[in-house]
């Protein structure tokens, strides 16, 4: 496969080349061949105009036919093979065997989405069948959910292929009906033109229309912009920082028409460890804790950026133990230069505020990132809340309360995050039973004697959380309960069981779950 | 039952006297007594406080409890008897006939989510029990709703009872956990005092948290506004006008936290009548339209405000006969003298456009205001778009399309709506298959041979529609998936079953359906 530096619109490339930019080698620093053309405000209204235009038959396909879909994206990614892997790790640092991974996690939640097309409930169908001599008569009402239209979705720098071009946000738009128009990140543009050109060839291979899917690429705040402000763009899905994912959820509230922005921003993921686990178990949870901290180098926004004890000499040797640990951590590349400077300036604010103490000595050097571990109390960082603000990176920051209630005031002081995790034995999460009601109220997850990287693709996974963590905290961006975030419901009254979609069909040709006069029905 | 003029805050009545003013008799225009004050910053701030408090424990009470909470509120509403009929009728110009189904719709809508708690089911479940020999091993996640926190909601002028103190917002908003901070409308400030009252000593009988509701009146833009801002306040519920409710949008993007706001901004619901049944049953049709246009003076944020037919002679007669029964129709006061005014207006507006005709001579005199048909063209309409915007009251914009195509052209540029008609014989609805398509997309409810006023209350209705019909498409305020505006996902993992809510223990205490590794279950 040839990489052509090309916008993908349609089934066709597109080059305007007045703009271009290049991959860079994560590790070496060195320019990667070929330039890659940033997209022109006419190739982006193109390519929303070909997805509006592919809508139309787009979300009249069967279930069948876009589950085909997304099976034959995952096969296609698979036969772009080891050229893909490798490809990507040059452009991100990352290593073989997480990619490898990552590819698999993302072949896997297309087959997830697959799947639940074919089982079919997740339309949501209700319905309540007339009665015609109640006064007044009831019509015949039936609910399903239909697609938004065309989605614009954001490439993640930090996994070039599980939450990109065919990740989760492409997964389940493309599975709700919705076609998208995709903006690559500009730190993986040649993994971002691999996977887009598999996700075409499948397009052309299951005989979808035209338009169901382009790519378009750029490093300017304009490409992206132009999409969100583009009339016939339905809703946005992203993942990144909290001033990319704030910029265009405040440009999509201005449009004439406001549209759903589901912005992942990224959290600190406060951790809670319990007095009598951290007597009981202290080494253990250090040595989980500082590896979770130090995964992927930290580039993860699941990664636990703060975690809390009661002072004492238990805790004095707990955090002395995911110093140490932390210290002795392997130092790594992370995705872009911009990150790492982002990551030491970070560290270096945060050591500056007043009654802050750095455990850890150094947090990199020309190259390579190391982890950091910075120490306060609760009482200062309630003075200084941006201590609780994410830097992404290797980095967490130890904070010790001298009482209970200390520890419960911090924990109501939080802003939303992803996750919360506590570690407790049985008598500390008795003791504790307020925190747990506190945190839950701040989180999209709440784990027990865990640790919050990892985030599983299933049914029962929630990967949100109250705003900062996300501009919509009613939604998830992993597992299958995404899908709904592209569709909204369509009451159909009065229809004639014929004009019906097969999901509302008197006879239940799709054989789902559906609510008839209120009980759940097969 | 007195009535104080002062805001219910908690279980307390609340007054400052700076600002006040008075409920008008909506028939006559004269003053009613008492005077009612005008919520200040410093009460609002209490209610949203208290509501905050009451938080901790309201979410934490059981589905019983809620569901007794809400049915006790319907029985207090009953109590307060033919006092709140005759206030109300008095302060809308309703008619008691209309007022007592009102009522028992409202009474209804309590009792729906009460059985929506006993059953329980609303919470979406979902479990993936632990894969511990899996790589990487999977945690047991278990996922529900939560409710949301503090609620604001704003009532409408049109439904003092179903949409106001004790509507479906309220009534959603309660049943998921959240408290609720009212907004009441200040033309039925009498009504919505009684109905508050009413809530509130159900609040007390069935030993809710003080603080779980509370109301505040004023006829300024900014008591409503300082609910909007309040950090405190989570969710926005809102029932009114574009302006009104895109003002409230606009505030509550603008937060440091953005919060959901489910503003319902009314439409014009587009019917579209076919040849064939314009042919055969033209003369029925035009009589059920004229009623469904001046059912309660048009007071429907579902009146059919615009239809479309294809021009030729069974058009000119339709359209004939249906000014004909719209002269003909009985004339009424409006809810408020700045409606009767607006709607006055509105209809000068529509008809000073060019290319529009009047039907109707007169759409009102000194007090009462008189049904209204204007005509059009569908290449007018494209070129004045402003035609299809809502005048609220009993008009309707008779459009005549020259062919099919233009037909279909002028439902493609409509904007979102709450419903849209099509009535046609079965030849006609084969013959414009791609018109239920195409409307299908621009509203919330789409119906055949029937007409969009009147809202069943049910599992299976969708009461909303693309903006600017609503500022989100994903919900409706009206039936039993309203629940869902008001809540949001949490995930749990890796918990020990007794620190588990009951809808998720691995015993499943309360019986509700579940999700259970992908399959569901009871």
């Amino acid at each position: 496969m040839t990489l052509t530096g090309q916008q993908l619109i349609g089934f066709a490339t597109s080059v305007d080349p007045q703009k271009s930019f290049t991959g860079i080698n994560a590790a070496t620093g060195q320019t990667l061949e070929p330039a890659f053309y940033e997209a022109s405000a006419a190739e982006i209204d193109q390519a929303i105009k070909l997805a509006d235009q592919a809508f139309g038959r787009y979300r009249q396909t069967t279930p069948e036919r876009r589950a085909t879909f997304l099976d034959t994206i995952g096969e296609e990614i698979l036969k772009a093979g080891d050229e893909l892997i490798q490809l990507c790790m040059q452009e991100t640092a990352l290593p073989e065997a997480r990619l490898t991974g990552e590819r698999m996690r993302t072949v896997n939640q297309l087959k997830l989405f697959a799947q639940l097309l074919r089982e079919g409930s997740w339309v949501e169908a209700r319905i309540d069948t007339a009665l015609p001599d109640r006064q007044p008569p009831r019509p015949d009402l039936r609910r399903m959910l239909v697609p938004l239209g065309p989605v614009g979705v954001f490439g993640a720098s930090n996994f070039p292929l599980a939450f990109s071009v065919a990740g989760g946000d492409t997964a389940s738009a493309l599975a709700a009906g919705c076609p998208v128009v995709f903006k690559g990140h500009p730190a993986h543009p040649g993994t971002s033109e691999l996977v887009g050109q598999a996700i075409i060839r499948a397009a052309k291979a299951t005989g979808m229309p035209e338009g169901v899917f382009s790519l378009v690429q750029g490093a300017s705040i304009a490409v992206g912009m132009a999409i969100v402000e583009h009339p016939l763009i339905k809703a946005i899905g992203f993942t990144g920082s909290y001033r990319g994912g704030k910029a265009i959820f405040d440009a999509a509230m201005r449009r004439d028409e406001p549209i759903p922005v589901y912005a992942e921003m990224g959290s600190t993921n406060p951790v809670f460890i319990l007095p009598g686990i951290l007597k009981e178990k202290g080494a253990a949870v250090a040595e989980g804790l500082a590896g979770s901290v130090t995964l992927g180098v930290g580039q993860f926004c699941t990664n636990p950026g703060l975690f809390v004890t009661l002072h004492g000499p238990d805790s004095d040797t707990f955090i002395a133990q995911t110093g140490e640990l932390l210290t002795k951590s392997a130092c790594g590349s992370m995705l872009t230069s911009g990150i790492f400077k982002a990551y030491q300036e970070g560290i270096k604010k945060l050591a500056a505020i007043p009654g802050t103490q750095r455990i850890t000595q150094s947090n990199g050097d020309g190259q390579k990132a190391y982890a950091t571990l910075l120490q306060t109390s609760a009482k200062n960082l309630l003075v200084h809340p941006e201590l609780a603000e994410e830097v992404f990176g290797p980095s967490s920051v130890a904070v010790t309360a001298d009482s209970k209630e200390e520890l419960l005031q911090l924990a109501a002081q939080l802003r939303g995050h992803l996750t919360a995790t506590v570690h407790g034995t049985e008598a500390d999460l008795k003791e504790y039973a307020s925190l747990l009601d506190i945190l839950t109220q701040k989180v999209g997850r709440i784990l027990i004697n865990g640790y919050p990287t990892g985030v599983e693709v299933s049914h029962a996974m929630q990967h949100g959380g109250p705003f900062p963590a996300t501009t919509d905290s009613r939604s998830t961006s992993v597992g299958s309960a995404a899908i709904g975030r592209f569709a909204r419901p369509v009451c159909y009254q009065n229809f004639p069981n014929d004009l019906l979609p097969d999901a509302l069909k008197t006879e239940n040709p799709l054989k789902i779950w559906r609510l008839v006069n209120g009980e759940w029905t097969k």
